[in-house]
């Protein structure tokens, strides 16, 4: 297999596979949804945003989108908390439909809820927000860091603050996945704007070696074999067999046909691709009722899978089981006639991640050894930088992520030094080898779920959830709680 | 009087004025000096360090400089201490030479000195070192900040303790004024790689409007008042009775003789300059010992201003005595056959804190209340924006600093974040007012010594310090020894 970058959401490097399901784009549907579900719109707001927060020669501004709902907001009087999520790398309806957690304890908070858009992403494009522009060269695309967005971050919440009169409401930073790595760190940078972090499945920890490269795979490793041993010995030895029809005569095209693939492309490496992206995501998104993320799914969609492969119906036939199991993921509505692996449509607008992936967030995940379900493989660093270089003309800065924000020995950095965040991780979760996983101080605390997923705790609440997960939601509103308390009565303190 | 920006350690609006007393350049003399007292050298070294932390546009690097001396160091082995000086706006020799603490404390800890030189200032000035290059305009300047001095900082502490293979030794980080501030910050922002700071006069509530813009002259007239009523109201008569002058015939020319100035150049406003900048840095280095920081000064300077100006010898002359006074801070030597209020030289290499000044580091100290030893003004920031505009045609970021740093109700923001921070203030120093004054927490501590001048406490010390000096100078070895106890202690802690 080749080396591809892993977006926290996405498999991301050519070719990338979509399935023809019908269009999941959430701007034009986005409010409809949300009060389909008797739930709540927001109101889509503009900031004008200074471009180089670092630099003082760059006068540039650019406008970033943040969403705003005030209906169970207690107001500036009673210095209200404000709730903000801080925006990962797409378009901000998307993470917000899919953090329905903040809107309902919203209610019980008396939260305004913000919901700021990462620059570069969705709406919040600069040069005049013309993409073609500010995508165009490492000149332009410079501006796109995780620095720059916790600056963003800081510098819009201050001036909403002032705007509304609300200087003394405390307020809290929610994300998930890279928005949890964000919402850590502006917590620990910018302890003066927020009060405290929940941080959901934020692997602040997948960067240097502090975490084994082998860690990610391992874990969906694990998913799958805890389904079920066939389950995992079919995955796994479906490479080989891939691998060779692919060198025989026709043997593309039988694999096209297996498989579904559309008639336009085909590639032993794109088919690789994107069953290894229907394992990877279906393993991030395991949740245990169905979700609409970033394909519908079933609830326990990785059992689902190994049900298809483990299926006596499928008979002996390896790709059999497979194209079963990916169709779980690409067309569990049952709509899709063929898969177009040719498809490079980028629902969410997450493109601006190769750029990330190529400066800063050097993340070692690709590590296969051999009990992997994947093809044994090394992380090599070199196989980035040259990616980088021929695609951007950049040279990664892999150390840059440690210097900036640390992470080697976190527990004994962070045991006397900050406070007020929480980090969920599901294990179930591939990204949550890198997660903090132990209460680092009374206060850095660890929630983790053994049958959790990718910040499974965000999303919005059903009645069939299991147990566990609520539980794990109530011990976040409790603590969150505590911190209001804490801030209010230091209010009142006089120095 | 005019406008005028005040350098932590320098006023530094047009025109500068430097006394013709022999040359304090301390590049050349540097080893000489320290030696020549029986004390410590240091190592020079240079550091490839990025330019832009925070675009990867951009790969250009720079030579910045250090100083390191390891005669105490206790080794890689034993996880010795670094002690870092976080470098200020100046040639770091010169810092490097007025922190004598560091040395003197090193034996004790066994400690390694790193002393780092900010960037854009003495030898560290990217664009190959030349400054004319660096400083000629806004896109070059640019990069002169201080966040960019702290990622700095970070890169080249984690580099050195690599290359010494000293990862587990605890780093401290000292520094004094606008190196306070950077050492303060660099323990807030960077906990990862500093278990403390001490952070010695450091205005860091100096932005917005945390601190009356009155505090700074405020601090000034107290310094004067206290020593004699007579003194204070003889400066504060002074600026009258100078204006007076000028205006008459040959005023000025009868100004240049009072003050022996010389015959190249005499303006009114000048004149105000050049004494207004020996009131303040008088103050500023109020030193119970001889010294000679700015310029070679006696022990208690203040009270050897008023005593010039109390001394029924001077007659009824305010110009005489005002000008005795000046002659404290400007002739202690007794060598100046007149003072050039046309020298514009920079011995310690200052000049990029003008750039600082019109961008990120507005501090307002210009107010003048009715009390004011100087005449009455009120801190006008569109005067700073007008001569930024025109100067290097940047519009400053007032608020940048509080945005990234903070600053507003730091106790509150403090009281439950962060750790191991001493902020020394000497409230004779009038940047006092800005400083850091009481206990946040239980380590994060104010040292507040009132009989204490600008980082009075970083200096060498000396057989006739007062109790008080050497108490507080106790107080910072035990306080900093309870950190290393804390840190050795949490390696030995499994996680």
């Amino acid at each position: 297999m080749k080396m591809r970058l892993i977006l926290l959401f996405l498999v991301f490097f050519s070719p990338i596979s979509f399935a023809k399901i019908p269009p999941r784009l959430f701007p034009s549907s986005f409010d409809d949804q949300l009060s389909s579900k008797g739930k709540l719109s927001c109101e889509t707001n503009y900031f004008t945003q200074i471009l180089d927060h670092f630099n003082y020669n760059n006068p540039q501004t650019f406008q970033q989108r943040y969403l705003l709902n005030d209906k169970y907001w207690g107001g500036s009087k009673n210095n209200a908390p404000i709730f903000v999520y801080t925006g990962n790398e797409g378009n901000i309806e998307w993470f917000t439909q899919n953090t329905g957690f903040m809107f309902e304890i919203a209610r019980h908070f008396n939260a305004l809820l913000v919901f700021i858009e990462h620059r570069f992403y969705g709406k919040s494009i600069p040069y005049g927000g013309d993409k073609t522009i500010a995508y165009s060269n490492k000149t332009t695309l410079g501006y796109l860091s995780s620095t720059q967005a916790l600056a963003d971050y800081a510098t819009l919440i201050i001036d909403l603050k002032n705007n509304l009169t609300a200087i003394d409401s405390p307020v809290v930073v929610f994300g998930g996945s890279y928005g949890g790595m964000l919402a850590a760190w502006f917590r620990l940078k910018y302890p003066h704007v927020t009060i405290g972090a929940l941080a959901s499945s934020a692997p602040i920890l997948n960067f240097g070696n502090i975490t084994s490269p082998y860690s990610f795979n391992n874990i969906i490793t694990q998913d799958f074999k805890g389904e079920s041993e066939n389950c995992y010995k079919v995955i796994k030895g479906s490479w080989k067999q891939i691998e060779d029809m692919a060198k025989t005569k026709d043997g593309l095209e039988k694999l096209r046909k297996s498989f579904r693939i559309c008639k336009n492309y085909i590639s032993q490496g794109a088919l690789e691709n994107w069953l290894y992206t229907a394992f990877v995501y279906t393993a991030m998104t395991d949740y245990p009722t169905p979700s609409n993320f970033l394909n519908p799914l079933p609830a326990y969609p990785v059992k689902q899978m190994c049900k298809a492969i483990d299926d006596p119906k499928s008979g002996k036939d390896t790709f059999e089981k497979i194209y079963g199991a990916a169709n779980v993921y690409y067309n569990y509505t049952g709509n899709a006639t063929c898969f177009d692996l040719n498809d490079h449509s980028d629902p969410h607008g997450l493109a601006g991640w190769t750029w990330q992936a190529c400066t800063e967030m050097v993340m070692p995940t690709d590590g296969n050894n051999k009990e992997s379900i994947f093809p044994p493989s090394k992380w090599d660093y070199n196989e980035r930088a040259q990616f980088c270089k021929s695609n951007f003309g950049v040279e990664p800065r892999p150390n840059w992520v440690t210097t900036e924000f640390g992470g080697y020995n976190i527990e004994r950095v962070l045991k006397r030094f900050g406070s007020n965040i929480i980090f969920f991780n599901g294990l179930r979760d591939p990204w949550s080898g890198a997660g903090v996983l132990k209460d680092i101080s009374k206060s850095i605390v660890a929630i983790v779920a053994k049958e959790g997923a990718h910040h499974v705790d965000l999303r919005w609440s059903s009645k069939e959830d299991p147990k566990w997960l609520k539980q794990v939601r109530e011990r976040e509103v409790n603590i969150i709680s505590n911190w209001f308390s804490q801030y209010y009565q230091s209010l009142n303190e006089i120095y």
